[in-house]
């Protein structure tokens, strides 16, 4: 039997561990792609418990207190911290063969020494010495800690990047910490605030907003903005990768018709953001920046708790309807005119796997090595056999070895360990397939490879 | 090499094995959805040969049958009993890789002490010993035997419940068998028997059921019939989980027609499922009853077969249509005004796990624990890597350890050894994980782990 | 750790290594899908370099070499074919996972006795070795070299089948070559150029074709041209297996349309392909000829790329649009005249396994054993998991024991190391089973099982 969590966690073979501890491990990482407010590291945050970490948005974590029956004071109301802590405990004891047991145990180990497992019986010496901990401990020590070299946060055009000048500005810590472009609220225009956005864009940016064509001619302004302080990476969340053709009038007169406070229909919806998606991409792909969609997503599905916590609460669950000819369509709209920018495609369906490899694998070409790229397991797929299966289906339809690898999505400081996780599995992948006879033992280049996947492929593809 | 199928089946390891054998092969199984007949158990029935407790109503023999070329006579026709057997016997030695295979040995052994493999060389001889067993062997040594606590079958409104009754009045007979609630027949106006349905329902109720708001009253009434004979779990076979809203005078108008003999579009007849579903799902969350929600099913697909042998004979298939969208919005339709009932969604598409998975996370409250859960690996996904499937996903995005566990959904009194199918696989998958490091080797707690999700965890969450 | 690629490659018990050995290994190759051309084999093709062989059609190598950025100049442009297999060796090397790998490498090892592992670094050599032995491997002794008893080439109805009497004519040849009826054009109405194909069938089959009848009695007589030549086995690519009924004279209506030149509506296209594959399904049944449909593909999606090399190069992938439900109406509406041909499925989503074995179960019949089968793991499901898990799903669903096993699709002639694989793969599938105590160790009746769907099953279901 192996030692719980110890440093061989996840590798069984030596060529795992090899791997592993000799190449991969030592790699810097670029999270990409995440949540985690620049205002934070901008003020170099403390925080004053292991809770405010933890559990203060990590909805996750809520999902699973919910889970449990447990009341929803002690997980977004109004109980001591101590005591959510301690749920918490009672809660991830319970979690057996789900990330967060794994994800928890790597915090408290790598940040906090802490290496038994948090159980009820542990919990009242983990809030010790975790907090003991957090009394020096910063945002920054945590990131550096981690070894993080790059760091993409997601923005709204609308955004004034103030943080991102000011970390930019700070000479003294080195991680790089860039804005990602979001546009979601320009483009949803089924949404009932969408005219305010849309005044607010036009605003920031300077730009009359009065037809879909100065619509776009607003954004461009923002992403010059964007571009200028270190922006290359766009992130869209879609329902699912429509296509639906129309032509530049019928556009603008559902854009129009939008202002003047009439609600799109269906069909309309969907010719708007296919056009709004076919407009953005071919800007993406004449400044070089990567696309990404993430789609397969329906939101805020419990309208009772929507009332009482917002969105990004917990609610939110996997689509299944989506269809590949319309992924498809939509990307070939763009490479028609060979103009599809660099692209990544996640999707929250783990059923569409072998979809997107396959769509994925009809729009490379040699403008970039891997250009079309599946995106890591995604969210709830973010889990062991989540990542081993989007990374078989990668490596029997594509090049795993050009695979841009991991990012965190994360709303916490501490997630950086996901990458960590993501290598062992990665390491014990290959050591299988290496110690099965399936490809040959030559150290030097499966060491190249896992480099690759955990950081060079990321930064040579994003040209950061 | 491992013996065939021997005391330590499916486990491999000495953690899975100890936790099958010193926890979970002890604990009592509570049966909370089958078909078998109450009748049967009344009158205490017993059988003249095995292939009437095997070949007689079971259609996952019945396809295996056909599946290899046999003729109909041998199946459902007039060969006679020992005929039949040996049929099966040739089929059942091909169905490698099967879980009729496992099932099938399963109950050799344990009902009959019959432990070698059946094959046509071995199928005189496994015969003869297993119907000497069954001149002494009823239905209920066969329920004793098996440590069975509950049994919950499936009952339509209009049912009497005599044998319910007079099972309940004999008090020789320790095994609850408690009906439960199926209202499919009420709720399927596409039917062309509809309209009968609905009088014989008005007759037994004693309701005159002139509008959906009087079915809805006379459901009320046999609701109330079928809790003072102990029903608290309710169950609905579904094409898909739909929702589609409608208005109060829509929904009379649907049914006034159905009624007048004119039928349904495909639209009205969503609405008024979608409006049926929600008026007994508010029922069952003010009787603190149990929704059960089965769906992903097209029935009776070989018109052939149909009119010669009528439904549940084998012909039937996973519907891959379904939306996790319209799911969540039935079950927020009900969450809306916190009268979500405690609810098990089971899929027949494998595709689905993940979906409902994350569905299901998004109603979650302190009112139970666990209160919505997904249904074990249902009929096509009942076997090995079915449940391994469904218990991994359920692990990665949810709580396992809340998991109410295995039924066997079936129309024999020998599956019960399928309850010990599911405890080793669920032993073997714990064992792996703490083998692998990926979770502490706290026998205490993984022991009452693995009797929760046998046992206890059903108990807790029915509350029969 | 095993070595790289060994005889024992992917056996990694004894069950397995006896099973593939002594059993698997020595059955003959039938070859019943594939995509060879008939006049290679008649003119007994030499090829001057290896590149020739395996870079000249193969749009399996093509994607992967774009997926690594390599300029189309090296894939199908002008490059010289040592620059194009130097390209090659450094796209295979990165190709860790992906069956490429393996197939490649058999096929050095089989037919070229080279056993390195290809690379940047031995690509020379390789290039040397494989040339000098092509000065004098053919393709029929290749074929030979291969143990192959039956090919089925996949053809037109307006083909001539000159090359396939050719191949007959010469006695010493021993390997049946046998076309197989893909009537595609005469279906799918909604080509551009369908009244031109609709003129040449007139022609080729001296059949005026002035109605949806005479079209379906022109196919006819081309069928009997067709079975004089030896083709019992059909083929069909869908998009998905659709139902959608109509009357004969909605057909006539629509037919005459589209000769009148007035494209068909989608709904038109439904019925009419619906009602075209019932008409040649008939056909089928009454000619007891295999009816094989392979459905779930997007094609052409790069238009950029299909105006430059046009169909079959490369930019295909999987449609996840398919609906079990009127895959199941398809076949019953053979099946309640009980006219229902043998018939293989095939689909391109591997989220559809599970769907296509349950509804396959509900249309066995004695007429033939496992007379409804789903097709090998195909085309993007070809790899080591896509097997395992396309026949876990049938084993779980059916009987694999009457599986009629592998084909190889393929457009080159050194894919039949692809049964090699196959066999391997269930060797040790079955290995894993016997040696997990799951299935007794009956070697004499695992043997046969394991010669049966290599071989015995296939020889026997399509009585060529």
């Amino acid at each position: 039997m192996k030692q719980f969590m110890d440093k061989d966690f996840l590798l069984s073979t030596d060529t795992a561990k090899t791997l592993f501890h000799d190449y991969a491990a030592k790699m810097p990482i670029i999270d990409y792609h995440c949540h985690i407010n620049p205002k934070e590291i901008a003020e170099n945050r403390k925080f004053d418990n292991i809770t405010q970490v933890w559990l203060g948005g990590d909805h996750y974590k809520w999902r699973q207190m919910r889970s449990n029956g447990v009341e929803e004071k002690y997980i977004t109301g109004d109980a001591s911290d101590y005591e959510k802590f301690v749920k918490w405990a009672e809660v991830l004891q319970k979690a057996i063969g789900n990330p967060l047991y794994h994800w928890s145990h790597l915090e408290l180990q790598r940040y906090f020494d802490f290496n038994k497992p948090l159980t009820p019986a542990t919990a009242k010496e983990c809030w010790e010495v975790c907090n003991a901990k957090l009394q020096t401990l910063t945002v920054r020590d945590i990131i550096e800690q981690s070894n993080v070299d790059i760091i993409c946060t997601t923005d709204d055009p609308i955004d004034s990047l103030e943080w991102h000048r000011m970390i930019k500005a700070d000479t003294s810590f080195k991680t790089r910490v860039l804005p990602a472009w979001r546009p979601d609220k320009a483009m949803n225009l089924e949404k009932v605030d969408y005219t305010d956005y849309i005044s607010k864009l036009a605003n920031v940016s300077g730009v009359k907003i009065d037809s879909f064509k100065s619509l776009i001619e607003a954004l461009k302004v923002r992403m010059d903005f964007f571009a200028e302080n270190g922006c290359s990476v766009s992130d869209h969340a879609l329902e699912y990768v429509m296509y639906k053709a129309s032509t530049e009038e019928e556009i603008e007169k559902i854009f129009a018709d939008r202002m003047a406070g009439k609600m799109p229909s269906t069909e309309d919806e969907l010719k708007f953001k296919t056009a709004f998606m076919k407009a953005v991409g071919l800007e993406y792909h004449r400044r070089n920046w990567v696309m990404q969609l993430h789609y397969g997503t329906i939101r805020d599905n419990n309208k009772l708790m929507f009332r009482k916590l917002g969105p990004d609460t917990g609610f939110d669950a996997i689509n299944t309807h989506g269809s590949s000819a319309e992924m498809a369509a939509f990307l070939n709209c763009l490479v028609e005119t060979d103009q599809l920018p660099k692209t990544i495609i996640y999707s929250l369906n783990p059923a569409d796997n072998a979809a997107i490899g396959t769509v994925m694998g009809c729009f490379q070409d040699s403008s970039a090595v891997g250009k079309v790229q599946q995106g890591s397991a995604w969210w709830f797929n973010d889990n062991k056999t989540g990542m081993i299966e989007q990374m078989t289906s990668l490596a029997n339809l594509g090049l795993l070895s050009n695979f841009v690898g991991m990012l965190t999505d994360s709303r916490s400081f501490l997630s950086y360990t996901r990458h960590e996780y993501f290598r062992r599995i990665l390491c014990e992948m290959i050591g299988n397939w290496v110690e099965n006879g399936e490809y040959p033992a030559d150290y030097e280049f499966l060491g190249k490879m896992v480099q690759d996947i955990s950081y060079n492929n990321t930064n040579r593809y994003f040209e950061f």
